[in-house]
């Protein structure tokens, strides 16, 4: 069996331990034999998806999340299902922040993701449109324009996530987890979170 | 005597404890007749105060902020100048947080304006461009796009801020430092800070 999860950016598979991403373009070289289970929020990735792999089933029309909120992603939804407890972090093109209590999603909120704050800085002022550097540390204040703007993308996103969290364990996944994480003690990095979201979903409907 | 403050978008003037704005455009209408000391980061701001008032005299090229900071806008070193110990918040279109101990500025970071990450977020998906909703609180977690997004501006700034601010005295300036204020508590929010900076400012050069 193959989980597939579908992004803006690219499309992402877990075929046992072995994870694996490609372009939308690319899907028709990868030559997948297994059954494949997907979830998307990318219309134009399922297309290509299901022009390539015709079989495939979306996961999405099987299950949903205990959740009171209205238009939660697929993969969010997924990410917080292999969380029964704690904060649920999935940094990549926006930073999304859950939180789940009693495998309850009890809300959670977005951030643009690290690249992005680029253009809100941009709209500020033409001097602040400076290059996220990925700064080591937080222990020493800014001295100049540049660092004081990747101070503040970085600094801003690990307060928010450590205010949320509280003594909560904290949960990452996506492209800039690991970079992320390591401003964040104790803080759990897992790239298959959404995969191991899609497997307990699998499970529960009686399809694992 | 008239203190003026040209920004990126108003140009901000103090006469006495009467403190009112303008657009660079109907600087010619106000007739000011007090002699005229000024600070600027906008040249084309600059320009426009000089033709109408070609008397007025920038205070920078009498005065400078104690620090390291390479770069530090000439309004920054003012609003610090009139903090001798604490946190010092200009929320306009970006937000800057310095920190301030005995009177030397110890750095500080930026963060774009909250009407600004609107274009971060659209760089993220489009469903992200949503308009910035004033959320009265940050007790309730969101459970909607629109919600989630305003969240995320409002508690990464503020925890960015407390987390810089530990115990020290936060003190807020620029359009937004009202609608902060109310996240922050025990936070001064002083619309006159960047004046009181370049009162002091011309005392220490003997101008006062």
């Amino acid at each position: 069996m193959i989980l597939c999860d579908i992004g803006n950016t690219y499309v992402h598979f877990a075929q046992g331990y072995h994870l694996f991403s490609s372009s939308k373009e690319n899907l028709k070289h990868l030559k997948l034999q297994d059954e494949i289970f997907y979830i998307s929020v990318n219309a134009e990735g399922e297309k290509a998806l299901l022009k390539t792999y015709p079989k495939a089933k979306n996961l999405a029309q099987y299950f949903s999340l205990e959740t009171d909120y209205i238009g939660l992603g697929i993969d969010r939804q997924m990410a917080c299902l292999a969380v029964s407890n704690g904060v649920v972090v999935d940094a990549g093109s926006a930073i999304t922040i859950d939180m789940m209590k009693d495998s309850k999603h009890l809300g959670g909120c977005i951030l643009p993701g690290l690249a992005q704050y680029i253009h809100a800085y941009k709209a500020s002022a033409s001097v602040l449109e400076q290059p996220f550097k990925a700064l080591a540390t937080l222990e020493t204040l800014p001295n100049n324009t540049k660092d004081a703007v990747s101070y503040g993308i970085i600094s801003s996103i690990i307060a928010c996530i450590q205010n949320l969290a509280q003594n909560q364990k904290i949960y990452l996944c996506g492209g800039d987890a690991k970079f992320l994480s390591a401003f964040l003690p104790h803080s759990i990095c897992n790239e298959r979170l959404v995969f191991d979201g899609m497997q307990i979903a699998l499970k529960k409907i009686g399809l694992l």
